[in-house]
């Protein structure tokens, strides 16, 4: 049985409820407006955060497909792994952020966290029928994205419609500037962290600008396993659904196959931090831990809506999020409401850096 | 406890039992001279075919190290699965005139055939977690030998310090020509079937100049797994021996750590058929089965003597060879028997053909 959410796209919902007559479905947006249009257009509706928590935890639920954006999906997902379901995991923040209540919560219901991420499901796959303790590094793969050979100077006045522009990865705004100035990648990180209980100091990043490795494990005799496929989500998306399965997926079209004679050269670079701030911020955010990498996170969606509103430049993102962490008290072990507050305050504090100092220089 | 076996070197092995102080060492060289010799600087010597059955069947052994060349090793590894020990196999022989054998040998004592090469090693590694019904193909890399950019008539005038000059690894000088002529290649084709029992349809080979990425299997899910590391037997031979534990190496120096800031860019092509024309016998010989593998092997070894006495050229290793297979008569599911008559005729009647037509020809 199936069991959807959305935020507020009820005629998209509506479209996917006729094609797989889902049993219940969540609309997260309480307006007036948006309950009267889904009670219209579904049959079973569930509201608001209540609502993201029936269809999360519900009885005949095997497997959750956490993949909201930001902070909503934090209590469903949590909900979700008390109630001892399969977790397939789209979103960043919950890991990044609440990473250590998360991992715990999952090891006592004795639940799974699937990665649905190209460079996670790579990381993934590389380590069946491995020991965590005989892995040396992870090494996570990136494309460096629209600036990967830009000159400082050069990125000072990237406008957002070449930040938009990602030569691998077709995605939406937010993340595509998260992949633009590298945050994105610092953020996996922490993911990978808490995903593999890797530390940080053995986490690496390197450049691959096709996207075809979607990351590697090198362990302690030397050898390095890595993933390989044409870049596309479909593959990482069915891999949690299927798994422990493969599903023959040759010859449907559904995933590309990888053709070698077409694919003819694979090139690598090391990431630099000069250039990529962001990368440099999550690192360091990452090894403070407590309410920093939520800092971080709040920080970021502020600074990426303002270079998106064309409100500050591309390189004063991570000015903005650098100001905001070096203004923060920290929490250690921060429970689901100072997680909340950190973001939240992280917001804030971004807002007011960006009206006391950028809004007079800028333009 | 330590068991070692040698052909004739016995100053080498002397060396190797200082260091070492095997319980009993073999010498399959029985000659008055070898045994006068082996008995005064070994203390536990046994000797000729009866040497190495003792040595790969003691009861005190639990993996046998396989890395005879040629056919010498055949019988002693038969009788070693046969006594349930782990194989550690080096010899390509072995699975290739008699993979039908030797697998089903191994099935029914329930011993563990481990790869001792490169590509088989990365094949293996990558299969750790995974379901054999879940492969799509194997795909075999080969650095495409030093004459990977050689045309057709270059090839016609290959010297054998040309064909000695492999580009990145060391080997003897019979593997080196079975490189430089992608008949090796073939030969590894032969090889994964028997080791991972897939079919030859489902085995690819793809070039790969670098020689870092050692081999891949790709998923119908159309997920690749790849095994990397620097050109080293090193690693394939530690692997084999220490698993199921990975030996922790780094830091020692024995396996060198493979840096992306160096190795920045790796290159694919599809393999020549036309050009590399061994490749394609090995893969003719492999689909017809029987006694053709034997023959294949007989007539290269001779072919490949021949051409390291500068008696025929590079081009007309294959074409002795060619002649060889076509000249004929198979057995069907051949026993040991059959399969070293099988190689013997073919080396016969390799010379035979070099008598008759290129002795008179060639220079």
């Amino acid at each position: 049985m199936l069991y959807s959410a959305a935020r507020s796209n009820i005629s998209l919902l509506a479209q996917q409820a006729q094609e797989f007559s889902p049993a219940l479905t969540a609309c997260f947006a309480e307006t007036p407006e948006i309950e009267i249009a889904a009670r219209e257009a579904l049959s079973e509706v569930a509201l608001g955060e209540q609502g993201l928590l029936d269809v999360a935890t519900h009885p005949d639920v095997d497997i959750v497909v956490a993949a909201t954006s930001g902070l909503v999906g934090l209590a469903p997902t949590l909900a979700a792994i008390n109630a001892g379901k399969t977790i397939a995991l789209a979103n960043k923040e919950t890991l990044v952020m609440a990473g250590h209540l998360v991992m715990q919560a999952a090891q006592e219901a004795g639940v799974s966290i699937l990665p649905v991420d190209s460079e996670h499901s790579a990381i993934w796959q590389c380590l069946r029928g491995e020991e965590t303790a005989e892995v040396n590094r992870l090494i996570l793969t990136a494309s460096g994205g629209p600036f990967r050979r830009a000159t400082l100077d050069q990125l000072r006045s990237v406008t957002v419609a070449q930040a938009l522009a990602h030569p691998t990865w077709l995605m939406g705004p937010k993340i595509t500037i998260d992949s633009a100035t590298l945050m994105n990648k610092g953020l996996e990180v922490l993911e990978a962290h808490w995903l593999f209980g890797i530390p940080y100091a053995r986490i690496d990043v390197v450049v691959h600008p096709e996207s075809i490795i979607h990351s590697m494990v090198e362990f302690v005799d030397g050898s390095l396993k890595m993933q390989a496929s044409l870049p596309s989500m479909h593959l990482p998306i069915q891999d949690a659904l299927s798994y422990p399965l493969r599903l023959n997926t040759s010859g449907t079209g559904l995933v590309s196959e990888l053709r070698w004679s077409e694919v003819a050269q694979l090139n690598f670079e090391t990431l630099d931090r000069t250039r990529f701030p962001c990368f440099r911020l999550a690192r360091e955010a990452a090894k403070r831990g407590g309410t920093y990498p939520s800092v971080l996170v709040g920080a970021d969606e502020e600074a990426v809506a303002l270079f998106l509103a064309e409100k500050i430049g591309f390189l004063e993102i991570a000015e903005l999020i650098e100001g905001v962490l070096e203004r923060h008290h920290p929490v250690v072990q921060p429970d689901i409401p100072a997680i909340l507050e950190a973001s939240a305050w992280a917001r804030r504090t971004a807002q007011e850096l960006y009206e006391t100092i950028y809004q007079r220089n800028f333009l």
